[in-house]
C-alpha cells in the first residue's frame, strides 16, 4: 500500500483555506493559492509602501480581543498611508501564531480584519503564516497609491507654515494608563473611561483626509509615538523649529477631565504614543482651503502653532508660559 | 531649566541611522527618514509581491551567523520572485530583536543583507524594527517587476508538459540532518559535509532563470517545503497529476553518497524543505528552447517527469518500480 502525498496540502495550506481565503477578494491575491501577489498601480501613480507590526505584550495586551488586534494591526498601517496622502490599495499579512491558538481565535481575528479591509477599502493581497515559540506577532505591509510625486513628506515644512493636528491628542496614552492602573481616573465618568479605553484599543486612522493633505500640506506624519516626539521628527526632517502652547493642543472632554484631576498627566498626553492622529504643516496661503476641505470630509483639525526658522528642538510652552521639561519625550521600544 | 525633546530622536531612530540607513540606497527608501517608501513599477509592468519570515529556533538555529540569517531571509523571498519570473525591485525588512541583541550582531546582519541586496539587485526600501520578548524574527517583503500579465503561475501546467527542477534536490534537508545529528554521515568526506551544510544555511535562489521561466514555463514554484509537497501543490493548482521516477531526481554527489550510506534518507531528500530550487512545467514544444536558455544563464535543469491528466496526487516511483509511501510528505509548521 502506498500512502500518497496529502491531497489537501500542508497544515499551513489548510489554515489559509479555512480562515484567510474567503477574505482575499482582490484579484491580485490570486485566491492565496500562489507564491506571490500581483499589484499594479494605475498609470501616473506611485505606490506608497509602509510596514508596521504588533507583538503581544509589547504593542497590545495578550488578552485583547482577537478582532481588535487584527483591526489595530491594519489601522496603524492605514494611518501611515493617510498621513502620506495615499489611498489604500491593499495589504499583506504575516502572522506568527503561538502554540494553542484556536480556530475560534483565528475566526475572530479574520472577522475583524475583513471588517476593516472593507471599511477602508484595503483588501488582503497575501501573506505568510508561521508557528512561533514566542508571543503572537502580526506584521502588516500596506500599499497605497497617489498621483506620481504627490506623497506628503516629513521634511517639507517651511517657516511660516501653520501646524495642525487632527482630532484629539493623548486619549490613547491615557487609555493605556487606565488599562495598566484600573484604579486611576476615579473621578472619570463611565463614558469618559470608555472613550479613553476605546481610543487606546482601536485607533481611527484619518484616511478620509488623504486627498486634503495632498492638496494642502507641506509636510505630515501620523502621531504614533506621541505628539512631542513626532513633532520633533517633523521639525528635524524639515530643518525647522516651533513652539507649541499646550493650551492649544486639542484634548477630548475625557482627557481634559483626567488631566484636571492629575495635572502630571498632561506630559503623558503629549508624549505617550498611539494617537494615530495626523500632524500636518500647511502653508499660510492654504490654511483656509485646508480647513474647508477637512470640514467637508468630517475631520476636525486644530491649529497648534507655527513653524519657525531654526534647528532648535520644538518646545512646548505650559500654562505658566515656561517650556515644559519632558521626562521621556517620545515613546520608543529601544 | 528645561530638558528639551531629544534632538537625536528615539532609540529606534538611532538604531536605524546606525545600522540600516547606509544600505538603503534606493531613492524610494527616502533615506529611511519618512513613514513610507515609494516604488513605481515601470509602465507596462506588474508588481509581484511576496513575503516570508524567519523565526530563530523555527527556521534557523539561534546561533547561526547574523549575516547568514539576514541573507537567508532575503534569499527565500528572492526565490519566490525567481519562480514567478519576476526581476527583483526592492524589499522591506521587519525585524523583532530580542533583548541583548548587540551592535556587533546588527552590524554583521546588515553587512550580510547589503551584500545580497547588491548581488541580486534588490535594495532595501524601508521597514520596521521592534524589541520582542520572544525569539528573533525577520520578516521580509520583496517586490519584483515583470511585463504585465506575464507572471508564471502555479496553476498553468497542462497534460503533456515536461517537469523540470533546477540544480539538485534534498541537499538542504540532508544538511539540516547533519546539523541536528553531527554524528550522521560518518562516511561523507569533509567536502561533502560542507556542501550539504552550506546548502542548508544559505540557499542560492535562481533569479538568473526568471526571464527564461517567463518565456517558456507554463507553471512554476520554488521548492521550499520539499519536492514532493511542492509538486503536489503545483499539480493541485493546475488540476493535473504526474509520476516521478526517483532515479531521475537530480542529487548532488554529497546527497547521493549520504543516501547510499542510508537509503532511508531518500525520502528525507524528497520531502524535506529548504531546497529553494525551482520546479517548472514546460510545454513540450518549448522544451528545447527552455534547455538552451537555462544553459545560457548557467542554471542546470533536469527533466523529472511528465504532466498527465487526472487529479490523483503525484506519485514518486522508487527503484523497485513501486510508488513510495512517504511518512510526512511535506514540511509544515502546522
Amino acid at each position: 500500500m502506498s500512502k500518497r502525498v496529502d491531497p489537501q496540502g500542508s497544515g499551513e495550506d489548510r489554515l489559509i483555506a479555512r480562515h484567510f481565503r474567503a477574505i482575499a477578494r482582490h484579484p491580485g491575491a490570486l485566491g492565496l493559492s500562489d507564491d506571490a501577489a500581483l499589484l499594479t498601480p494605475p498609470p501616473g501613480c506611485d505606490l506608497v509602501i509602509t510596514t508596521d507590526g504588533i507583538i503581544a505584550g509589547v504593542h497590545v495586551f495578550p488578552d485583547d480581543p482577537a478582532d481588535a488586534i487584527a483591526r489595530r494591526a491594519l489601522r496603524v498601517n492605514l494611518s501611515d498611508l493617510a498621513a502620506k496622502g495615499a489611498n489604500p490599495a491593499g495589504f499583506l499579512l504575516a502572522v506568527a501564531l503561538p502554540a494553542g491558538t484556536t480556530d475560534e481565535w483565528l475566526a475572530a481575528f479574520t472577522r475583524g480584519l475583513d471588517a476593516d479591509a472593507e471599511q477602508y477599502g484595503c483588501p488582503l493581497l497575501g501573506g505568510d503564516t508561521d508557528r512561533t515559540p514566542g508571543p503572537l506577532q502580526v506584521s502588516i505591509t500596506a500599499f497605497g497609491t497617489l498621483p506620481t510625486g504627490s506623497m506628503v513628506r516629513r521634511g517639507g515644512a517651511r517657516p511660516g507654515d501653520v501646524l495642525f493636528v487632527t482630532g484629539t491628542v493623548g486619549d490613547a496614552a491615557l487609555g493605556l494608563r487606565l488599562r495598566k492602573e484600573p484604579r486611576a481616573g476615579a473621578s472619570l465618568t463611565p463614558t469618559q473611561r470608555d472613550h479613553l479605553l476605546t481610543r487606546y484599543l482601536l485607533p481611527a486612522p484619518r484616511n478620509a483626509l488623504a486627498e486634503t493633505l495632498r492638496a494642502h500640506a507641506s509636510a505630515a506624519l501620523d502621531i504614533s509615538d506621541g505628539l512631542a516626539g513626532d513633532l520633533a521628527k517633523l521639525c528635524r526632517a524639515s530643518g525647522v523649529t516651533t513652539k507649541v502652547e499646550t493650551a492649544r493642543v486639542p484634548l477630548s472632554d475625557a482627557a481634559r477631565a483626567f488631566v484636571e484631576a492629575d495635572p502630571a498627566l498632561l506630559e503623558h498626553a503629549l508624549t505617550g504614543g498611539d494617537d494615530y492622529e495626523i500632524l500636518a504643516a500647511v502653508p499660510a496661503a492654504k490654511v483656509e482651503g485646508f480647513r474647508a476641505a477637512a470640514r467637508a470630509v468630517g475631520v476636525a483639525v486644530s491649529e497648534i502653532g507655527r513653524v519657525a526658522a531654526g534647528d532648535a528642538p520644538p518646545q512646548f510652552i505650559g500654562p505658566d508660559r515656561r517650556p515644559i521639561a519632558f521626562g521621556q519625550p517620545s515613546y520608543s521600544h529601544f
